[in-house]
């Protein structure tokens, strides 16, 4: 199991921040997630054998938002 | 093929709205969708055999917004 921090620049707000949280839980092998909106950021708990990190990231910007830093 | 267009409240930006709009096109049999902060609707096109109505407005309702009508 593997934990990544996403650092996500575009939230606007809390919506935003549960409505990607909802979107990262739909991916497999993902365990589980929080998202932010006070420090921009998505906390990510997977099977790196399922998802790979470029995959999550990838689900994060589709509807706009960018992924500045991963750690 | 069936249109509904979703009257949604809690809508607070143009986030949201992309991000729901990613949210429903990941539904199966779901083929065009739109969602407008500016009107707090979405419209989507689908198939009512393969998804059926309720289950888009859950779909809408999972990260915390509310379908307040449906047409």
């Amino acid at each position: 199991m593997k934990n990544t921090i996403f650092r996500i620049e575009g939230l606007r707000c809390d919506g935003c921040a549960s409505t990607i949280k909802v979107l990262l839980d739909k991916e497999p092998g993902v365990k589980a997630v929080s998202v932010s909106f006070a420090s921009g950021e998505a906390r990510v708990l997977y099977d790196p054998g399922i998802v790979t990190e470029d995959r999550l990231a990838a689900t994060i910007e589709r509807p706009g938002y960018r992924v500045t830093a991963r750690q």
